[in-house]
């Protein structure tokens, strides 16, 4: 984090990102770049930015948005069945405050310890815009076994981790929109639903299940159905989706039945970090098994079709959803 | 370049970006993440960011925009002795406008081509404020080959490749400075600088040379006075640097002849992105031959001294240059 800097960034970087750079390869940040040592596996990279007001809001809190640029790309090392290595950080602030770094530094580190997912290196720019934090992830998996999006077959099984939905609530909730009125009385509800948009909870510990046994995989971050869509294309296949199957949180499920939530919106709305992934029949209990090792919880929604058209999601009377948006899209 | 987008993001991408993504590592940017295959050897990350009004202006030309980012962090590969493997592109628009997006995308992938450095994925997002353009680069150096800042001694001598200065008079001269008075009947003189500017000439040729035979070397970005004196801390040693020996274009010492640059100046200004690297005595000869071949012109400027004490910049007369300002700071 130092060739594009001064002695104002140098002291910064020092201060409060020196601490994290605990790995060898990472030189303590006084190098101009990282070194990553291999020993014939595949380097699995990644990169995924937040922007202030449009992946996160000016008012969260700096720890959740220091997890969140983290954790989303984490949960793309997961999907692909690779374990975190490293990652480097681009920072555009409009101010180098210390209120604002500190706790930012400090989750940020944090959750490198808990992922072991180590700081190697960044780069700190000033900007007159909103914030931005450009993370560029890098995992290990041994080599040719990442787990692709293009691998689904017919009559695989489709298998989806967490719950879906909550993160958009959240958000909703944060809006002031119609969740936060339905959920007045409910503070534990509208707590949990806010933490699932700030704070994403990747699924690491589904990686090692994911390259055993699934077909193909990503995660879902722009909305299930847009994504799975992805997926299906990817792979040539086509599927069908039991929406009654689909994993809710209670307080999710809650907000669904009374209207206040629709299952279009819920399965087209970003920010889950989930994973939704395909397994041959023949591996599912093994993967369920190693699943529940790993302390996630997974849940089957529906079985890979041949066939090239998209996906197409069932309610509980045979009646296919009509779903007019897919995912979230930037432009 | 996938995850994050929906159909809006994911047509700009298929028409812009795809075609760049020639490497099999980079899966056409349909999947979630790309390989890179490895060996044995190490893999250096670096990244470095450019922000519109900060590191280059609103109306750069997009394919010297889309260089310029690329090779910033080309730069830092060549001076830690590391060949190109890829890069990944976080790119942050206001607007997705095809008459930006398509200069900027064939300038990246012609850059991409020619230094071996091929797209392997990314992100696009939205941002009401200034573009930016963060990349972060993977190179490769044999296992424990790449050359650090640290490691100059006593002894060595202190060179530097191309020229000095030239970006920060192309920068003065876009900002109709005294440098644009100067040259007003020269446009030779000042296409040649402002080219400085807007497009770097990352050392990538000299990764070779500089890995066989440098003791330390860092990239020269935010100015030759304090990029070495960082490199002089990091290695626990001090250098006299002879300021009649720093390496000038025509242009440049003609400005400097003529009052309207001064030397510290010239050492104290951005965007050489030349490299400074030291090389024991014994091995300069050869460092040159390597440097003649690899085509890049080389230069010593200097001696590096035991001690702690701020390298000496000394002029023909041998009296110390007083440097107020040792290099750019964002903060």
């Amino acid at each position: 984090m130092t060739t594009s800097s001064g002695s104002g960034e140098d002291s910064l970087i020092a201060r409060y990102f020196k601490p994290l750079a605990i790995d060898p390869g990472a030189f303590g940040l006084v190098d101009d770049a990282a070194i990553l040592k291999t020993s014939g596996e595949d380097i699995v990279v990644k990169t995924d930015a937040i922007v202030e007001g449009v992946h996160f809001l000016p008012d969260d809190p700096p720890e959740t948005v220091a997890r969140k640029a983290l954790r989303v790309n984490l949960s793309d090392l997961a999907a692909k069945g690779a374990d975190p290595a490293g990652f480097v950080l681009t920072l555009a602030l409009r101010r180098a405050e210390d209120a604002w770094l500190a706790p930012f530094a400090r989750a940020l580190g944090e959750d490198a310890a808990q992922f072991r997912c180590p700081l190697l290196g960044g780069d700190t720019v000033s900007t007159p815009g909103p914030m931005m934090i450009s993370i560029a992830a890098l995992g290990r998996v041994p080599a040719g076994k990442m787990v692709p999006r293009s691998g689904a077959k017919a009559g695989d099984r489709v298998i989806v981790s967490g719950t879906i939905g909550d993160a958009s609530l959240g958000l909703d909730i944060l809006k002031e929109g119609a969740a936060a009125a339905a959920l007045a009385g409910d503070a534990a509800a509208r707590e949990m639903l806010i933490a699932r948009y700030r704070i994403p909870q990747p699924r690491n510990a589904l990686a090692l299940a994911l390259r055993e046994h699934a077909s193909a995989a990503m995660d879902v971050s722009d909305g299930l159905a847009g994504d799975f869509s992805k997926l299906c294309a990817a792979s040539g296949v086509s599927a069908r989706i039991d929406l009654p199957c689909i994993p809710l949180s209670a307080a999710t499920a809650g907000l669904l039945e009374r209207g206040i939530a629709s299952m279009a919106a819920l399965i087209s709305a970003g920010d889950d970090y989930e994973i939704v992934c395909t397994v041959p029949e023949a591996r599912c209990a093994d993967f369920a098994e190693a699943a529940r090792q790993a302390g996630v919880a997974v849940t089957s929604i529906g079985t890979i079709l041949a066939g090239s058209e998209a996906p197409r999601f069932l309610d509980e009377q045979g009646r296919e959803l009509a779903l007019k948006v897919l995912s979230y899209s930037h432009f």
